[in-house]
């Protein structure tokens, strides 16, 4: 049986995935949002937790990618199965695709899959096996080339949703002055000429 | 039995708000992406339309409302059954109630209700009838409240999106002159400095 918790923000949305993946017999799922993840994913010690990449800018990835193996750890040893997290992403958003493949994701589904594309993903990555769907490889491509650490991706979406630079650091639990020094890379990296200049041309290039 | 047509540019939510519809006995469903919505509409003769209505910016959802009742056929005289819009929309988006409620729409589901709400709201709205979820008693008051049209709204997301004057009067078949007299009214209405600040102050109040 491999136990899957599906991470979506939209009760509606979850409550449909669910039902798209809860049918397999061989997939037992619990459906949850996005601040319930990682506390569920323990609780439930999900095998795969599928996520939807696009939306979560906000959630920890690296956490519901599972625990690192550890330096006195190295194979895992079986005491602790590792989680493999799935993302769903969208073709245009290789700026999500590369936040997950930093945080750790061995899955990743087209948004435009049909459902048996993304049970076979799951069976894939409960197998320990890594996935990705066809209709990503250009994606995949574009996603290498993106110039911003997956950290500034966040540090930029959260300025792109209107928070200023007090927020943002609240938010991530950072200083002010690192903050200010993520925007400056980000500004320089992308070529803008200021942070409204670096959203733009960042959302242009599907990286935001 | 009562046609449905679920309207959703994810392929893999829609298939899964299609997996929640489709157990019930007395529904049949199609689901298609926005583009497809409206001649989808009219060649299944859909009795019921949902469509997300936050993520519908672009979506005619007058058109997915059905025919209005022209003053020659007052009662529809049941010569053409009117089709009827129900909108999936979000607690926190007041704006886009208030352009599904001038479009038409006739059921307001919220989206992060069970899915026994969205089954129930169809049969509602399928049997003429008007229905909107308790829980989004405050955001239809919310909604009464935004100072700005349906059409000011449509312009002003355009605008978020980083369309620019001759993009957004392509877009939606005007004049450049006309999209400019819509800002103009959108900067005043809402008490911004600019167009940027309009943006803003907007999204900020969750009407965009």
């Amino acid at each position: 049986m491999i136990r899957v918790l599906l991470v979506h923000d939209v009760r509606i949305l979850r409550c449909g995935l669910a039902a798209l993946v809860g049918s397999e017999p061989d997939m037992e799922i619990e459906a949850v949002p996005g601040k319930e993840a990682t506390r569920s994913a323990r609780a439930l010690r999900a095998d795969v937790c599928v996520a939807d990449a696009d939306v979560t800018g906000r959630l920890p990835l690296h956490e519901l990618a599972g625990p690192a193996r550890t330096p006195h750890d190295p194979l895992g040893s079986g005491r602790q199965v590792p989680r493999r997290l799935l993302v769903l992403v969208s073709q245009h958003c290789p700026g999500a695709l590369r936040r997950a493949l930093d945080a750790g994701a061995r899955g990743f589904v087209c948004k435009d899959a049909l459902p048996e594309q993304l049970v076979a993903g799951i069976r894939r990555v409960a197998a320990g096996e890594r996935f990705v769907d066809n209709a990503l490889a250009g994606t995949v491509l574009r996603a290498s080339e993106v110039p911003l650490s997956a950290r500034e991706l966040t540090v930029l979406s959260a300025a792109a949703e209107g928070a200023g630079i007090t927020e943002i650091a609240r938010r991530l639990g950072l200083s002010a002055g690192t903050v200010r020094n993520y925007m400056s890379a980000i500004t320089r990296k992308t070529g803008a000429r200021n942070r409204v200049d670096a959203i733009r041309i960042s959302q242009g290039a599907g990286w935001l």
